[in-house]
């Protein structure tokens, strides 16, 4: 038995053509499922959340991977962009477009934008300042003006996704709105920031050439947009149109899923930005396309797209803390222990005052145009803002790796270091800033609904955000027909004042012009649950 | 503007390190929207079914493609074995498991593992038999008897994708569980007997060498379904101890997708058959862990696995048209058509001749152990049986990429020639025995509830093969808490009598011992739909 075994061993590895990547993905398989039941045990801890529980399982993998090779390598994959722009970001910011409540969204728009734009472009110039003035003092000189842009680029970069765990739409709904969706465009103007940075002349700077850099920003800011808004009309229309819901939920789910990945390879297939395209492409399907289905393609869209999110941003931190121990990198820095940990300081001190300078000014900005009092952002309010935007990420991580390696592997010195401090960086605040955000909101902001014990042990798990987002804790069913019907709320029924006339007449304009058209709530007949041809035939 | 713009394209071309796969990545998506639309509005046709659709929309963008590249490549991606073993066929093969009708598959299971295994047997043995006999005879004269027993195999292996299109589960469900899971088995068996063949020294076969064939053979099987068992139980031991319904929909979605994934991923580890692991472990999830979860939670994994399932074959048979158009194995072929007309016409010959081998007997033999004549399979259901397995699909193409192909090339000519052969089989069987399957059955089993020209222009289609999986014509509410209570139905009534008395023990060893401790109907407190945290704390 032994010999033929053998030799069926032999022939089904050569089969299998590499056998070590079925190693590497079962690995990773196994523990999505332990962050996932981890994160379930600890999801009552005030603390804790499901990204640093996902995180320090990374990293302590990565020791015994480390440990186990030798002190050979630590990572089974080392880290790709492309495995992270193309197959995990998109899935993740599609849903947050999807799941968002886009009244508090628009309702908060031009502050959001100010934040998101003009407030990374702040944060950005801060950070290169900082740096320029303080790197060569630590004794990094082999880098010129364009480097220094760039790391102002990647660490104005803050991680949207560990934002959205700390917050709950439902008890902060301003803050959520305003922080997440400060995310989201901050993502995508830290990417076309950098690489914008990448391709200018920077030593023959003049201001025709801003002029060019600022134009160029806002052309692909509105196409990017204009792609994902006629994306999901498109399949708003095509599904209204075809009628798939008398055929099939699973066509129609199929369509949205493929429709929406389409909208962000097309952006990326145009160099345009695929985050802002997916997100606005999200928002328009969340309007239009998911009224125009089944009740079943409804049910389960809302949770395959929220799943879909939530193992893909539990993948990135497993990942991220699996490959902290970049080996190769850290040899670099074993000799000049002091730099790094210099370098490091440094970044995060930069990334405190990036934030600051522009989230107190901009809300200042925001608070002059608002009459109401209670429209306006308290200081406490600021404050939370400031703090929950601390966290650097995945995004931040993908853009070093980009700028200082090739390939994921480096030669040079001062490259190797700026990694492993982007790595310190991501860590640290993540860790540590996303630890102390909890508490602070419970010291900021006591909510006078709950006790202030139970109000916010919830916030932190995608299960409470997910169900905040779908409406999930009040009646499943009506609401399933009637999304955007909220309850009555103090501080939401104060928020929901009709201050924005702007609003009011793109309801008008939605009304009488595009549900029509493209269908959306109220616009399409009632389809009960499944197909029913046998009644119709 | 342009000057800038064109820079930013450059460094962002820089930045996005392979643009290529973007653009076929865009295409694929593009293409698989198309195939939807294009499937949605054949659906009425009498002919037509999705495959062949997307088949043929593959075979067409193959054409543009070689024409747009001047003759040189007609493929954006080489077909990969890998590609189709790891990610491809399992959702696949798991939701086939997850959907298929319980009672049905264990109430035929030993005329299923009788067609499944000892017919792929006699088939792989007549066809390599067939081969060895004609192919000298036409000038093929470099291949050894490993080849000529590789071809057997690789010509034994059904296509189950498109076999379940052409029948359906609510009108014939004797015949859908048997040539379902015949092709199932029978993809398993294909597989493992590729393997083993060619790993064996066939120039000295001896009794003992047998033997350990078969010896390994059932090891192998065995082990397999018991860790695609032990995995299914797994996971509704732990979704019932942890009881992921009272937080999160999303986590128990996750943790059905990731555990059903990591038993596919186990097997391949341990080279075991991760098609049967995961096929019973699409069943066990099916009976235990989908029983305790939240409502929302089973409709979600219902249609997202069923989605997920029908995405990927069709982009199966999009890429298996898009790769028929190989040029670089066509162009050893032209040199003389004559024979590799010859060639493909005798695989087709055998396949026909295997299946019938096999089919016609041991329907004898399994007719012979039924008392119940009502339950013997008739002449013309036989007849439906050998026709409906006669399609070839990517299991073929996958096999023989492997066998004749290094990394996707060859350059001995009788390889190439069997690549187009296989390709000329695939295509052709599921063309036009895939063409003529419906009309097939609407001639030799005249339906007596619907008149004959409704009730067979429906099944071709996924939407009507999972609905009917899953019920969908019934009331859904009521389907999705007791899923398997069944309208009375003339065929199926005579079909459910009691005459299997080990499904009876079973039955109550399940109610006695399995359901208390793994949850599954009626045994897990009914929940009616998102988690309802707030009225328990």
């Amino acid at each position: 038995m032994e010999a033929s075994s053998a030799a069926l061993l032999r022939a089904q590895s050569l089969f299998m053509s590499d056998h070590q990547s079925v190693v590497s993905l079962n690995l990773f398989v196994a523990l999505l499922c332990g962050c996932i039941v981890t994160g379930h045990l600890l999801e009552e801890n005030r603390w804790m959340n499901e990204s640093i529980t996902a995180l320090l399982i990374g990293l302590c993998t990565g020791i015994i991977i480390l440990l186990v090779s030798g002190m050979k390598s630590s990572h089974l994959l080392v880290f790709s962009e492309d495995l992270f722009f193309i197959y995990l970001l998109p899935p993740i910011i599609f849903n947050a477009g999807f799941q968002v409540k886009k009244k508090q969204f628009f309702r908060n728009f031009s502050t959001i934008m100010l934040f998101g734009a003009v407030g990374t472009l702040i944060s950005c110039a801060v950070i290169s300042l900082g740096v320029i003035l303080f790197f060569k003092k630590i004794g990094i000189d082999s880098l010129d003006i364009g480097d220094f842009l760039a790391i102002g680029a990647i660490f104005a970069a803050t991680d949207s996704v560990c934002t959205l765990q700390v917050l709950n739409q439902d008890e902060t709904p301003l803050l959520y709105s305003l922080v997440f969706g400060e995310g989201v465009v901050n993502d995508a103007t830290s990417v076309v920031l950098f690489n914008a940075l990448q391709s200018f002349d920077l030593n023959h700077m003049d201001p025709k050439i801003t002029l060019h850099f600022i134009g160029n920003f806002l052309y692909l800011f509105f196409t990017s947009t204009m792609l994902g808004v006629l994306t999901g009309l498109l399949s708003a229309y095509i599904i209204k149109k075809l009628y798939f819901g008398r055929h099939s939920t699973d066509r129609e789910v199929a369509l949205m899923i493929l429709m929406a990945y389409l909208s962000y390879t097309m952006a990326e297939l145009f160099y345009l930005s695929g985050i802002l395209t997916v997100f606005f492409c999200g928002i328009v399907m969340s309007h239009y396309t998911w009224h125009n289905v089944t009740e079943s393609s409804r049910v389960t869209t809302k949770h395959a797209f929220a799943t879909l999110s939530f193992i893909t941003e539990t993948f990135i931190f497993l990942y991220v803390g699996m490959d902290a121990l970049d080996i190769e990198k850290w040899r670099f820095v074993s000799n000049r222990p002091g730099t790094s940990i210099a370098i490091s300081g440094v970044l995060l001190a930069l990334v405190l005052v990036g934030r600051a300078a522009f989230v107190f000014p901009l809300s200042f900005l925001s608070n002059l145009g608002k009459k109401n009092p209670s429209e306006r952002i308290s200081f406490r309010q600021q404050v939370i803002i400031w703090w929950a935007g601390l966290m650097r990420g995945a995004v931040s991580m993908a853009l070093a790796y980009n700028k200082f390696t090739s390939a994921g592997h480096t030669h040079v010195r001062d490259n190797a270091i700026m990694i492993t401090s982007t790595i310190t960086v991501v860590l640290f605040s993540t860790m540590v800033f996303g630890l102390m955000t909890k508490p602070l909101i419970r010291l900021l902001l006591p909510q006078p609904k709950h006790g202030a014990g139970t109000s916010f042990s919830d916030p932190s798990t995608p299960k409470s955000l997910v169900n905040s987002l779908l409406g999930g804790e009040r009646d499943s069913e009506g609401e399933l027909l009637l999304p955007e019907i909220s309850r009555p709320d103090g501080l939401r029924a104060l928020l929901t004042t009709p201050t924005s006339t702007v609003h009011c007449y793109w309801r008008k304009f939605d009304d009488a012009f595009m549900r029509p058209v493209f269908g959306g709530r109220g616009f399409v007949p009632f389809v009960p649950g499944s197909p029913t041809r046998r009644s119709e035939s």
